[in-house]
């Protein structure tokens, strides 16, 4: 990863306010909009069938999360992800809890199917999930034995890899360890903070970030997707430094979101604990 | 705008205490639920067509806004505006994106023809949606071509009293520079913090904020609105005010609850920035 | 109350992370997500009919809120509800709203009569609602005439005890004074603080405490309850002493889950405020 293209990805998202239209859940979804307004991108939000297709088309993004999907969002998933593929937006699809259920392992595994998702931004086990491997999704957290070490490093990147090429989609596998890839390069974050999961939602506001990050650097959709991840692991290392002793995940959150609104490209070059991953 | 009336407006509300219907969207809920609170009113949200005569019913005042409209809750705002309606209770308009889709624009006017919408708080993108204007809204940001400056205040002021005298409705277009008219007196408030545009549900907060106004203070529709919009300016100048090296839009978000919380009448008579615009 | 039942029943919530099935509305269920992290559990949310049956499934309790109940929600609600019976998992109701509906209350007592309740945890106005009563509720709030004092302490216990018993669930009617009673035992928890009323979602987030101490401490569902009340009293007292000149409900609420996440047992078991009510 050349240092310029972390900084030079920060930058053109500050510099060109990426609307992002998201289709989420309601649990994170105002962490979703003020995160994305925090990293310099705007945010709509737009669910209903007859709506989805006109915000769409005005918006340079498209983030899908089926963390609480219905019959009625689904809908309105595939109607703007078939519009903004024509119109050349990038997608970024977020999994939440594909393994946990039926319904979600084969949403997502439709949504995959039928729209040239450009990004996908899981945890691990809702990865597995997808590729068709043995995971057990411990309900929206990643299950235990399926976590990214040291140890499994290489062969979590290998299967990555082989998950992205199959799906012709940057992946990015997030967790303590963040593996992203795009079936040929691949990179290992090793940036974040261990309270990021004690939170909701710093998985989902990732997400929208890749988003705005992809809208934002057309043609570098590995390069924004890694800028990304690296500067929501730095926002959670500086969110965990901040704490207090008598601060929890209320005050982390919010840190959180501070961190990611005075994120600066330079400072994110220096921080940023990237490594490539040989093969 | 005689200065009693901020003051005694403010007032009346924590003294009353008004329940406010909210149908709304699930981005910003959560913070319009914590700013009815904070300025002394009492939140209920219900969108379900079957609950919400029953709910409206025991409230005070309605507030609709259409930031993530579908088709069931689309219905249950024409059935809660039509109870409240008959009830006299003031409702208020938030038509978060008209202008950005046809689902948008339509059932913000068509709410508009068959309610007696006694408030409409918008920015000037959507406000000239639904006056039939040739606004392009960004989003659901104001497009940067219709925002109100000290240049176009005049030409702004008087496109908003004739919306007003239109819809027989006082109209908050709200911005760095807000307007606030009834269609015959119409004055300009110069309160507020540029970091309210780098938070979700500055001008949702506001709009709910309107309607607890409205319904402590009948019969002063026009007084009502403007202390809203002058204590949610003044509160987000305070929150801006309170802004540490390491805050950003989280801390923000927190200190303009706070602010709302602590807002004080006889603070806001002085440190109102209210100016009447003649025609 | 045995002092060691409430220090057990918080830690084995940090030591087996209970994860919760949340159908609940969408005003507080970031905040109800964030607490349930802060205790020590683990939220999913899930309400399309066709996902909760799965999701429910993975799970070791369900917390069902009908504050922003539907048709599509209702049905989800009884599904989750009749798979989670069926696996034994505890079933807490929060009837937020009862009594100010009719749906609402129908609802409520269609799932109180269908479902194994194992914790019914509201105000008393909702209980009323629920048990029959003449209850008058105002809105999501307790009616000011209902609220539980000193002075109708054993009174209101009284009927605590017979509703429990009614039902055959733990009941916890939560206020400026709480009561939590199995229709045997009852005791009254005095922790808390007044901010707690000037924030959306203390009841919520309350409720899907008591979900998740409840799925940790299987068997003994009464100290579960009451450590759950506790420990949200005792952190709702923290965050009030924490706050500041300029702090206000934004603040509170963070202070609240910071010290939700603190919490610890043996501070709980020193600074809880619990009687038993003789008969």
């Amino acid at each position: 990863m050349e240092q310029f293209a972390l900084k030079n990805a920060v930058e053109t998202v500050r510099a060109s306010v990426p609307l992002v239209h998201n289709i989420t859940n309601y649990v994170t979804v105002n962490d979703c909009a003020n995160a994305l307004l925090a990293c310099g991108g705007s945010p709509i939000m737009s669910d209903e069938p007859e709506d989805v297709i006109d915000i769409t088309s005005i918006c340079g993004a498209l983030a899908i999360n089926i963390g609480t999907l219905n019959k009625r969002t689904i809908e309105a998933m595939f109607l703007a992800g078939e519009r903004a593929a024509e119109l050349g937006h990038p997608i970024v699809l977020d999994p939440v809890g594909a393994g946990a259920s039926r319904l979600r392992t084969a949403t997502a595994a439709e949504l995959l199917d039928k729209l040239p998702i450009a990004v996908i931004r899981g945890n691990m086990s809702e990865a597995k999930a997808l590729a068709g491997g043995a995971a057990t999704t411990r309900g929206v957290d990643v299950c235990p034995d399926d976590a990214v070490t040291p140890e499994n490093l290489a062969e979590s990147a290998a299967f990555a890899r082989d998950f992205a090429k199959k799906t012709g989609a940057v992946v990015a596998i997030t967790g303590a360890i963040d593996i992203v890839t795009d079936g040929e390069e691949a990179y290992a974050v090793f940036n974040g903070s261990p309270v990021m999961g004690k939170i909701t939602g710093a998985g989902c506001m990732l997400s929208c970030l890749c988003a705005a990050y992809a809208a934002a650097n057309p043609g570098s959709m590995l390069d924004a997707t890694v800028a990304a991840v690296s500067s929501m692991g730095l926002a959670g290392e500086l969110a965990e430094k901040r704490m207090g002793s008598r601060d929890g995940n209320g005050s982390f959150r919010t840190y959180l979101l501070d961190a990611l609104y005075r994120m600066d490209g330079e400072a994110l070059e220096a921080a940023a604990k990237i490594e490539r991953i040989e093969r």
